[in-house]
């Protein structure tokens, strides 16, 4: 027996899975709603400013302006203007006294993430702000396997001064040791300030180990 | 006798010792050397990163980009955008493991600085990062006096929350008192940073009194 829709059509029960499951599959895929994993950390931004928990915003993008045009009673147009390349990383802030510096970006690889995702000066920014003591990570995206990691940006770093021997990329499997995953929630979407709490609770840790030595 | 240039044009002491003066003006002078106080801030940010003293940066202005033309063969070209008006400081970055973050402002004005030179949202970013226990601070340029200020953000905030009372601006007079003049230099030209040492140097005796009572 064939159960049946009001307009007649029959009433499939694999279809019904089918579509409860991509339901599913939507709640933890940003491509999927509309929503690139830049557009998430801003939200999560957003999140954490509102609640008072970190002042952290996205930089502008830097753009070289050539040619502006100011007409009567009405704002400012620019006419015509470049985007330049950034010297620094995209986000930065302050978290409990702390400065907060870090770089988002994804993959659709599954095993690993290219360094060519990293440009030379974001590199160069890193260490810099490293000498300065500042917290300084990226958020990597496996947009395909839909998994998000902190790494610490002196891992990062170390590997990325390691491409002269041939390697070109992060292996998954060395991101998953070395790492720390973050689950996406609800709110923040991208909780990754519980990725720094648990860095700098680990970072003490040894620091104390080291001292009582 | 009046000794005469070679185009004939009389040779004027006064003019002469005019135009002495102006060049001894010049060196002090952002505006007469076609520099301005931003840019002067811009150039002492530089010289603090080439050192390694600190990573601070202005941040791009903000743009609201419409119509972006991809031409073959060539950059994208930006066809029409708009100002957005930035809903933070334009100065942070880090300083020996702290969160510096401030606004820099110049007047014409010789016996006051204007609350008007400061946006609300402004106000607003500087409170979020004082609670995020942030350096924060503006850099006050009297123009015709030639004089420049670090004021602790703290004290702009409640004298800014007093303009229902009539208030429009904070007298040199107070910024004298309560805030940390800074003598322009070679290089760095605005050395803010001995401020903010001389700033942490006084909040440190402050709070161990405090903790000693």
């Amino acid at each position: 027996m064939v159960f049946r829709y009001p307009n007649g059509h029959p009433i499939s029960y694999d279809g019904m899975k089918k579509q409860k499951m991509q339901v599913k599959e939507k709640k933890n895929n940003f491509a999927n709603r509309g929503m690139r994993f830049e557009e998430a950390i801003n939200e999560s931004n957003t999140y954490y400013l509102s609640r008072g928990t970190a002042v952290i915003h996205k930089k502008p993008t830097p753009i070289q302006i050539v040619h502006v045009d100011y007409p009567q009673r009405s704002a400012a147009v620019i006419k015509e203007a470049y985007f330049r390349e950034a010297s620094t990383t995209d986000y930065n802030g302050v978290y409990q006294g702390k400065y907060i510096d870090f770089e988002a970006k994804e993959t659709k690889n599954k095993t690993s993430f290219p360094f060519k995702n990293f440009h030379a000066h974001q590199i160069v920014h890193m260490k810099k702000c490293l000498e300065q003591e500042g917290i300084c990570f990226v958020l990597l995206w496996f947009s395909t396997l839909q998994r998000c990691f902190f790494l610490d940006s002196t891992y990062l770093i170390h590997h990325w001064d390691q491409q002269h021997t041939g390697k070109k990329s992060l292996p998954l499997s060395l991101i998953e040791e070395i790492g720390i995953e973050i689950k996406p929630k609800i709110a923040p979407r991208i909780p990754y300030l519980d990725a720094v709490n648990q860095y700098l609770h680990e970072k003490e840790t040894k620091n104390n180990g080291k001292s009582t030595q």
